[in-house]
Parts: C-alpha cells; structure tokens; sequence
C-alpha cells in the first residue's frame, strides 16, 4: 500500500464463544466499525476465559498490529478475567481508577442500587488506562497503550467503538464493489477471474460461492482495493465473466464493509 | 479431568471474514458438533487467505491441540490456497489424488460440465492426506494427521463433519445446565455466584449478561462440568441464587453445548 496503514487484530474473550453457546458478531461489527477508517483487521483469536491464554495472545498481537481490540469479560462475576490479564499482559498493577469510581457510584446512587463490591469491580483499570465510555450500561471499557478493552454484550460493545474511533490513526480506506451471480458456479469462472487478478495485481478479487440449497445457490466475486479509480472498472469487468456463462450478473450495493 | 481428555482449535480462514462482510457460524457448528463427543474446542484463529499466517496459524496449532479444524479456501478459484498452505505448513508435496480426481471427473460428466484445471485443482491433496466426503457438492475436504481441512461454505463444513466424527477419538462430555433471569442484572448475583463457584470447583460457572433494549436484558447464569452427577444440584443452587433477588428463575431446555 503506498502510505502507512494502520492495521487491527481482534481478541475475543469468553468460554461461551468457544463451547458452542454463543455465535460471535463482534469481530465482524468491529471490522465494518474500522473499514471506513482504513484500517484492516488483519488477524482474530478467541480464547477461553484464562488469563495466562489471554495475556499470550495479548502480548503476541499488541506488537504485530498498530491497535488490538479485545471484546468480553469486562463485568462484575468472578469468570470477568480480562482487566486482571490485560494488566497482567502490560506488566502494570491494576486498581479503582477514581473518576470511575465516582461515576459508577452516582450511577448506582440513582439507580437506587447497591454499589457492592462485585459493581466496584468494573471501577479496576489496569495503571496507565484510560476509561472508554459506555453509554449503554455505564461500566467503560479502557485503553491500554495500543490495546482496547471492550465488553462482549455486542451493543455495548458497538456504543464503546464511538468512544474509541476518535483516538484511532486513519489510513486508506479499501473500496469494494460486490458482483453477484446466482446458480452461478464457481468453477464456471475460475479462470478468468484468476486471470484478471493477475493481470490487475492492485485490486484483491474474492470469490465466495453459497449454497441454502439447491436453485439458492451462487457465487459472489468482490473486488477490494485502495485505488478508487479502478472501481468501475473491474466492476465491469467482473460483470462480463460473469455474463460470459449465460448468468445475469447482479451488481450489489456496498458500504465500505 | 480424570481423563485423558482430547482437545480441539479452529483455524478460520479467509478475507471476508476478517473484512466485515461475513459473519462465520463455523466456529459455532463445530464447536456444538464436537460437544458432544467430549472435544472442547480451547482456541480459534481467523486469518486471510495470506500462505504464511496460515502455515504459522496451523503449526502453532496443531502441537497445541489433539486436533485442528480449518474452514475455507478449497475452491476452484485463484484465491482457494488453503491446501497448499496445508501442504507447506506439513513440509509434503501436493498433486492430484487419484480417486478424488476420478470421483470430480465422472460426476462432473454427469452433469455435462467440462472438468477444467481450475476444477482439477479441487482433487489436489496434500500427500498423505485422505479425504474428507463432501456429500453437498462433491470436492472434499481432507484429513493431514491432526488436521481436518473443511469448506468454509457452512452447509458444506457441516456435512463435511459427519465424515471425520468417526476418526475422532472422544472424550469426557461436558454437562450444562443454563438458568435466566429476565431483567436480573450480574451484579445482584455476582457475590453468591462467585461463592458457589469457589465451593464447587469441579463445576465451571459462567455469567452471561444480555441486553438489546430495557426491558429485553438479562442474564444467563451457566453451569458446565464432567459431573453429570453434580447437574441438579447446582441448577438448584443457581435457580436460588436468582430467586434470592426477587427475579422468577427460568430453567432453559439445554443440550451439550
């Protein structure tokens, strides 16, 4: 790519994600969160809740990508490990940061609630974090250096991402057009489209075909590049392999994502 | 555990999914097909179609894990390289496999469709592979040692499941009990839940919090453990635990995941 390009990794927490339990949504909210910044999520890890898991792979992504975003177990039970291990991760001591604290109080004062000490729990930031706010349910997540804590209930999750994209350097946005062929075969197209990736190396074609069930079948080629004017350009051209076949081709509306 | 139990990763690979513009259910539908066998799934990766992040992706995992799923990237197009990252991550050749390619080219006949290269890269195997029926649409996935490479089409993985379940070896199943409580909120149960789970450890406990709108939130305390024999007693302790604040427990029906 021509200028420097920030890049992300995802670090999804939780037991749930890998047990079956839970179909996870945040990596893929996180990502449509971050394309029209221009920064690619390059790499997604989901680890159970166990802090030496999470600080390894915290201490392995926070230096191979310019920011790290971790989702989950940022609440008040006893299995909410992630501002222990992100400290832990960073070498820092962790404790009630102050301003929350006294946020989270006033919240639960008007709440009429308990402010117990499960809920100060979510007061404890790792030393040196800044609070990412959550407008949602009130306990924030935090940055740490380059790496952003974020809750796993997806709402909150997407709230705190307003919070953070302020703070983020922006790169080259990558533009997309999607072509849909349906009934379309993927074999029926393989060559040239594997001849005009070659022949275009600063466009990424994909191909991703889908199959519900027999007559809802397909295949989608997108084209992903940082060079806006090529855009029409190998739209048409997919357009034409696929045509090529005797399938319509079908030109998809599509964000940045 | 008491016994030697097997354990799994999940290696999803493809740009789509890191890019936003797919939400994958893989990891989701092998981890509920494997739950019942007794395979707890301990991690999963997602990387791009990029040879050497899936090379280091599965070599880091398959000395980790009893055994690695991999999804995506067995297509006929330019971009399905995952079988010769396969190839590379085990340091063997890759060519065609005889009986696969004889299998491609008789139904391909059937249906009066040219059997081209780019089809014929689909019967390529890494060697000393076997492969994997893909009762779907015909190309297979393959077994490499430990490693099981499936599609990343999710009617297709599915199948593709049923064909590797029998070469697994299974362990001890894990039991789980889930109990609701609409409206309750973690922190009017974190304290007792915390206590529950220090004076059963044999049990892991997990707290699950929703929220999509007031009055739509929750949470789903969840018990998992190898001790059939401890179920009904922690559902009771759980449903108590709930009841105690004054929020209606709700025993969900539940299977192994």
């Amino acid at each position: 790519m021509a200028r420097n390009q920030p890049t992300a990794a995802v670090l999804l927490i939780g037991d749930e994600l890998l047990s079956g339990r839970t179909r996870d949504i945040n990596l893929q909210q996180i990502a449509q969160y971050l394309a029209p910044l221009g920064i690619p999520v390059r790499e997604s890890r989901t680890v159970p809740d166990v802090e030496a898991e999470i600080v390894a792979a915290v201490n392995e992504l926070r230096v191979k990508y310019t920011y790290v975003f971790t989702t989950g177990g940022i609440g008040p039970t006893h299995d909410d490990i992630t501002a222990d291990a992100i400290a832990a991760a960073f070498g820092v001591g962790i404790s009630e940061h102050p301003e929350t604290t006294a946020m989270l109080a006033a919240r639960y004062a008007a709440m009429n609630t308990e402010y117990t000490p499960a809920r100060r729990r979510m007061a404890r930031l790792p030393h040196g974090s800044s609070p990412i706010a959550n407008p949602v349910s009130g306990a924030p997540g935090f940055q740490t250096g380059n790496v952003f804590t974020l809750a796993g209930v997806p709402q909150v999750a997407r709230a705190m991402l307003e919070d953070v994209g302020p703070r983020l350097e922006t790169g080259a946005v990558v533009h997309k057009v999607t072509i849909r062929g349906v009934g379309l075969r993927e074999g029926d197209i393989a060559e040239p489209l594997g001849a005009l990736a070659k022949e275009i190396p600063d466009v990424a074609f994909g191909s991703y075909p889908w199959f519900r069930s027999l007559g809802d079948n397909g295949v989608h080629l997108v084209a992903s590049t940082i060079r806006e004017d090529l855009v029409e350009e190998v739209a048409a051209k997919l357009e034409a392999i696929i045509a090529e076949t005797g399938v319509r081709p079908e030109r998809l509306e599509d964000a940045n994502s």
